[in-house]
């Protein structure tokens, strides 16, 4: 029964009873974690394999004719470059391969556009005001990189489509407005593709800073969940038919394909803006690390090769979600208290519980041995003006261990919901 | 015979001898690298096994009770930073582990000066004027590390006993220099090791600027040559007992004991740097890469293991710098145009040509075949101002090539010598 249209004692009587189950699952001690999208030993395992392919006895020279143990090769490995560039549907010659992080190559092109500047603009850092969009819920690592270097974040709401496009067509003739974090397909934390029109709207975009990016991280390009995967329309051709060549930076990595800690990481990026990357790398190192280059190619071989190892990917995922959503549907449908999307891949799901609420969800989670994401960790500043939004990240415990973690999940929903209709009494 | 004091007609036909070499190398059509110092091939086989430590059967548990292959542990593994720290000879809690290239974490080190500042201070970026202290000949990446970033490179003069202690005192009371670079055992590229003076003198500094700080690259810090290796003051202590913990940042890294292309990098600083350093890195990146620091801890395991690795590196090594050695003292000895370093360890053999002679040796020797360090490239901007210093790298080549290298090389000394002295008439 819908907990808003419920009588006040019958709430009262639910309330002493979630209370009572609750007790009994802190007797549990329970040490669960669902804060991030860590993926399970299970996944890691179908890996394991790929670090055999580099061995002593292993063949070191790469298609270029260098020893991939020592310096060189600043941009990475033609075939690496080869593999990402498929991955992320852009030209090879664009790709500039990074280490273990996507983050990091993020995080270096904001640096770039503090220091440095794009389109031969003032460096951010010399600019008054600058500002950033921040789709929300969006992703917390990405809205902590641009307020480290001091950007004003901007909200913008997320759309079953992607970001608000009126508002973000809005926002950019400000021309402190320098970007935008988007995460176009299976978005963190919705699971929502972008549609076809949202991505023309962006690769359309015609900003008042000239030196305004779209950060086009797309982490989960493969990463399926179902058989009628999302179709993602190809950022990369939308600006260049638009004439629109340097207007996003490309982002991916192989983290949630074969190892989070020990992956690889692309950018990509128009012909100018290239060049401004391929001058700091070759001031900021060395050269990427060439042997887990060599590793990952060996391993996943082309985009046939990923596709495959992302089906075995699945085959683990998908339970869990389903396990997840399964129990979302029969503890908190028609109750009034909680939506949540169901994604066709990608690594969460998002659920909104009553306003005013999330906070105290994952406090009495927490109090229970099951860790979430903080509550507003998905808005600017990681405050969610509503403190409605929560981010379920299934991927790492056991499913049985899930199933619990859910249904304290579902508990506290309900509790922090009665709680809070009982005060407002 | 000393060149200078040859008689003109001798002189002409000495070169006219020379010219005759000079096309005889040519008619060889060599192809060989002398540019950069990187580890032969031979060296690298000394650390095949390392990759057969991580593979599909082995733990992947760290002492942490981590698995590696997963996100997390962002300061690097605690066996890690106990090795690394163990190397640098500072606290392992002040360690943090990067990726493959210390430059990348000096790189980082000035861009965190650049857009956040040091001590409270304004961020470099929005400070006027800002300057850096390059002892030189110095290493040429480190230069364009602040070049890059816009700062002033402030040359100062390197002695045997590391960089001009009077100057670096007098010049840090100008608040707008904000760093120095060292590289304090068998710098690069002169092979010396900074005398206890000079260290006591660098952790005694008293910057007019609260925000200086000395970028300590130990990157030879066990890369002994022979068997009675130069012994470096710690600087770490140094600092401490002066009360001037936050006066450096260290760096150091595994690329020339085990791979260049994928070893493991380390910072450390005082306790308020090392915060700084600690929020940078978890906003910049998901962590480092823990499964290359797993194999780099099982097969080096502690110092001992280090020192033993370094031993079988320094057998294949020495013989090139002692077959440089010979040669230069065969051939150049007694001319007057040319003298050199006889360093202890490290990568190279710094050589003064004749003053304005450098370029022309360099470009002789590659129009022949021998690739070498750009003549200048050890001073800022590219821009030696006796045009008289190079490079020589002796690591990559084998044995016999090396050998044609130099004689080529010394024979170009030679030449370059004689035309100058000839042009001068």
């Amino acid at each position: 029964m819908d907990f808003l249209s419920m009588p006040k004692p019958e709430l009262k009587r639910t309330y002493a009873k979630l209370l009572e189950q609750y007790r009994r699952f802190q007797e549990q001690k329970l040490d669960l974690n669902m804060a991030r999208g860590k993926p399970g030993a299970d996944q890691l395992n179908l890996s394991a394999k790929m670090l055999d392919l580099v061995n002593s006895s292993a063949e070191m020279i790469s298609e270029s004719g260098n020893d991939c143990r020592n310096y060189g090769v600043p941009l990475g490995l033609p075939e690496m470059r080869r593999l990402m560039a498929e991955l992320m549907e852009v030209p090879a010659e664009n790709v500039l391969i990074g280490g273990n992080s996507s983050l990091n190559l993020m995080f270096d092109t904001v640096s770039c556009g503090m220091t440095q500047g794009f389109s031969g603009c003032e460096p951010w850092a010399r600019q008054k005001n600058v500002k950033f969009l921040c789709p929300s819920p969006g992703y917390d690592r990405h809205f902590a990189v641009t307020e480290y270097f001091g950007l004003d974040l901007i909200t913008v709401p997320m759309t079953k489509d992607g970001p608000d496009m009126d508002l973000v067509e809005d926002l950019v003739k400000d021309s402190a407005v320098k970007g935008i974090w988007c995460v176009p397909k299976y978005q963190n934390p919705t699971g929502i593709t972008f549609s076809d029109e949202t991505v023309r709207r962006l690769a359309g975009l015609k900003p008042a800073a000239k030196d305004f990016r779209i950060f086009w991280d797309n982490a989960y390009c493969v990463h399926d969940l179902t058989e009628t995967p999302d179709h993602l329309l190809n950022l990369w051709e939308e600006c260049k038919r638009q004439g629109n060549e340097n207007l996003a930076f490309f982002f991916a990595s192989t983290s949630k394909i074969t190892f989070p800690g020990a992956g690889i990481s692309a950018v990509a990026a128009g012909s100018a803006d290239f060049e401004a990357l391929k001058k700091r790398y070759s001031r900021q190192t060395v050269g990427p690390d060439k042997l887990n280059q060599l590793r990952h190619v060996r391993f996943l071989k082309n985009i046939g090769g990923v596709r495959a190892h992302m089906a075995r990917q699945r085959a683990l995922l998908a339970p869990k979600f389903a396990a997840v959503l399964k129990k979302l549907k029969e503890e908190l449908a028609g109750k009034g208290i909680a939506c949540w999307t169901e994604p066709h891949g990608g690594y969460f799901i998002s659920v909104d519980v009553m306003e005013g609420c999330a906070k105290r969800v994952v406090a009495l989670c927490s109090q229970a041995g099951v860790k979430l994401t903080g509550a507003g960790a998905t808005y600017p500043y990681g405050k969610d003006p509503k403190d409605s939004n929560i981010r379920i990240a299934p991927s790492f415990p056991p499913v049985e261990e899930l199933q619990q973690a859910i249904d304290l999940f579902c508990l506290c929903t309900k509790l922090a919901a009665a709680e809070q209709l009982l005060k407002n009494e």
